[in-house]
């Protein structure tokens, strides 16, 4: 039934028009969600959304959306939702909480939240969802406003594998790279053990290329090294935090832009909490936890997380 | 061919050639020196060695080297020392002890430090031997017995320009990768801070692996998304730590093989000194020196230092 | 003479006084609620439980109390409820769940939590009872399962003055030591402040008694210096890890008995939420958690939580 | 009086004893040193010192020491040489290089080196010591620069019982409280353990009282519950670190005075070393290593080192 809808909708469109098109639903429209909705309307799909901020709400009404006054009206009216919120308990709110969307949601809905939380409560509402026998896929994504902008992100997916075919056409609308990564739950999963290494290796970078910094060592040539053995990594070789290794880095340019230290600290957040959840040592993870904690508190968060190298670097003389 | 290299350079290298060849000496014929020893005798040097195991010196003398009685004895009668020991207070004592290198060396000796030891000892050790008119390198090395048999390994090497080259020639016959890393020292800081990044991140990548298998995700899958995302690394991309994750890594036989993780230990242990002796935070190289020091006092010293991965993984009921 | 102190107070105190006996309710009858419950009975309440359990519930069944269905029939019948749970998970759902005491609760019911969980959750499950016109203080308590036999546990309690002093005669009849802490919360606060402090404590002096024994020193001895001098605590002092330095520690018995390994991972794990909530650091406290919960991980969750010296000290030869 | 004693002891000891008083060395008058020097002057010893600080050397001369120009030439003319140096390297250039003590030291002297250094060094120096028949004890002190004025430092010593018996006249001359530890070296063991414990647990207390602190809770108050429970300890109970809970701690004075957190860094520093040595695990020693590096490095090295409550609890907004 539901493939039938969507093969009606791939025969009709460009790529993505039918004559009926079915209405999907946006709910969350801040810095990503506001590009992610906007490229949904550009594919074709007519589009109702729902925002706590009026602001946010119409910049996407101009842009031909209509509007919902609350998760559960919007979810009376639309066969996908997507959504993309802050954290977990708001997740749980839009979903579960009074009229949240699972109150009205109608049988076979797809929902696809591309927020990133942790897997258990990412489970747990999709369990809620099933029991309303809705389909809720958590469908979280890297590759940052940019690539929100751009229709560039990848999503991260979690849900059976034919969930997952009927999910990809509307995240190919949103994203370039849309991977499976198992059953539910397995997006965050994947999602928060990638920037767990990520967080690690950042401020492991960050403290190498400070020591050898400071023993004398010219940091180029220091980055050359990493990156042609055995220390090679994503955040030396592309995103090296020292300024001046790479010209296009944000540590080169301020540590404006990229990924915020407070969303890194987020971030390692959920890998602790879910290691926590389920007994399991992070002594590494826990550590860069603490670093970006740190970072945050005395200020930093709003820089890009491999300021990290700056902390450690600079010395203050009270 | 290599060999003709080596040749051609001898004979345009006034300083270093002579009709008959120099005798090159060496010292620390252990598992990674005997191998080294070995190479620059097939490259057709004249080799003198010294070691304290009667052993590992009749193996060398077998292949053609004459043997010195004592680190004076043999800086008696070379002009070009090569030294591989296990840590900076062997270097301090073959160098500067009684009987050392440095109370019989020749004005001129070329001495090439290929041990791994903290910058420090490196950049005094070689200050002493300019007092004594000679010149010597920090060049440790990165490929393991592996490479030494294969006369495949990285040198990093610090001294100036001109002697660098003139080093060059000699590592040339035990390696294939001669980087220049800076002044005198800084090829410890590079090895240190190289291996600092390695340790760091391959905890990294078993906490993180061993958390999302825990959480339900297929290890295959989770290691091709951390490979093409912001979560590559050497220790993921070419030694995961995962078992059945790559065929040929240490973990698919049984952590056997590869570097161990008391090696791992001693490592860390020089940047942990390093950062120390100049005042400088190292918070994940620390925890992953804690986590390591744990692994050896659990008898787990041996095994390739991807063990961290078992060591997380593994739950006992006592 | 106690039971003489509570009489005396009923007599003077209109509000909880009457000629019939108000019916006291208790919720949570295991290792430690048991213990509480049976003390309100000898001190003469009307008990009324409920527990999971069946055998739980007959045991104190054959002590005189009656028996409710669930909490929500519990809280028909009852002025004053007890609740002595494991989690916060628990505790919402007993309080906040279908069936649970706030479905039902009597306008001015006094709601006495002695569970140990995060301040967060404490504020706002009271919270939630105030919107029902009931008043919810948070009474954890230390002093183990010893002290809740002997009726002789420190109860540390969150809410005003005058709700302190409602429930102070409930509480002196379960404990010895009585004290106000705050508002609503700050019981949770200071039972989670003492037990990060504890738990700290005990892992940082038995890595230095584990030093001080390899180094050559004897254990009473240094132990001794300790308690003198600016080193000395209560894990040092009266609690010592170290096998026969105190003669009726649990460390003089195998690490039997005392207060398990995995309750104080659970302690440490709050005290880590409660940070990670308000964005505050907390560098020992996560070290902490991580080597109790590789404790854990490594089967010794039941053993006393000083046996982390043990294993810090044990060497394996794999 | 206790000249009195000081003088019994030498009258009896005939080892010691002399119709003419032996004279005394002392190396290192700087802030604790030049208060010991004093304080044997006061006890009526004739005293010879060295310090390389002309300054440090002439406010000793007036107080009536005779000066050396080299440990050699003090240790030509004393039977008894204390030493206060600031840490490994000094001690082992004073005693075992050019021109030290060593190199001249009679038969027979004793040697006490009251400076917090390594055990491992104390022991190695020690032993030299014995191979020129001379007998050095370590003897590390606390009780900071008030107790070296006022003669009231503790001492912890390291040595035979019969050695300890020497050297402990001469210690009360500068102490109140001489504790023997156990043989060569165990004094620095208790010394650096004891101050393991310390660093540990002060910033345990700082971790807690902050986050009790911002999670609203009275620090007097949870200052309180702390000293009456399981949390007490030395610097929750005599020096808290959170301003206002005691009246005259380094907190309530804006932190200054007291212990500096650069020397606490550095008695860290020592056990990190040490545990290093032999291989043993140190989670929170490594943890709480870092907190003070940190602490140093950003500008706090000079203040007390309870100023780590104010490092938590401070917030910068860039």
């Amino acid at each position: 039934m539901f493939s039938n809808r969507c093969t009606v909708f791939l025969l009709n469109n460009a790529r993505y028009m039918s004559t009926a098109k079915p209405t999907v639903g946006f709910i969350g429209l801040g810095n990503m969600g506001a590009h992610q909705a906007a490229n949904l309307i550009k594919k074709g799909h007519n589009l109702m959304v729902f925002d706590l901020s009026k602001d946010n709400v119409n910049k996407l009404k101009e842009k031909g959306a209509s509007v919902a006054s609350s998760p559960a009206e919007l979810a009376k009216n639309c066969d996908v939702i997507v959504t993309m919120l802050p954290a977990s308990k708001h997740v749980k709110g839009v979903y579960c909480g009074e009229n949240g969307i699972l109150s009205t949601v109608k049988p076979g809905t797809l929902l696809l939240d591309s927020s990133t939380i942790d897997p258990e409560t990412a489970r747990e509402v999709s369990k809620i969802a099933s029991e309303h026998k809705a389909t809720m896929l958590d469908c979280p994504v890297s590759g940052g406003t940019g690539g929100a902008e751009a229709g560039t992100l990848t999503f991260m997916v979690g849900g059976s594998e034919s969930d997952f075919n009927k999910a990809k056409p509307y995240l190919e609308c949103m994203g370039k790279n849309i991977v499976h990564c198992g059953g539910v739950g397995t997006g965050q999963v994947a999602k928060v053990c990638n920037n767990l290494v990520l967080g690690i290796s950042m401020v492991g970078v960050s403290e190498a290329m400070n020591l050898g910094v400071k023993l004398g060592m010219d940091p180029k040539k220091l980055a050359g090294i990493f990156n042609t053995s055995s220390a090679r990594c994503w955040s030396s070789e592309l995103y090296n935090p020292c300024p001046g290794v790479l010209e296009n880095s944000p540590a080169s340019r301020g540590y404006t832009g990229g990924f915020g230290s407070a969303l890194m600290n987020k971030d390692l957040g959920l890998a602790v909490d879910s290691a926590k959840s389920i007994g399991e040592p992070l002594p590494l993870g826990n550590s860069a936890h603490q670093v970006y904690t740190l970072l945050v508190a005395k200020g930093e968060g709003n820089k890009d997380f491999s300021v990290v190298y700056d902390f450690l670097n600079k010395r203050s003389d009270n």
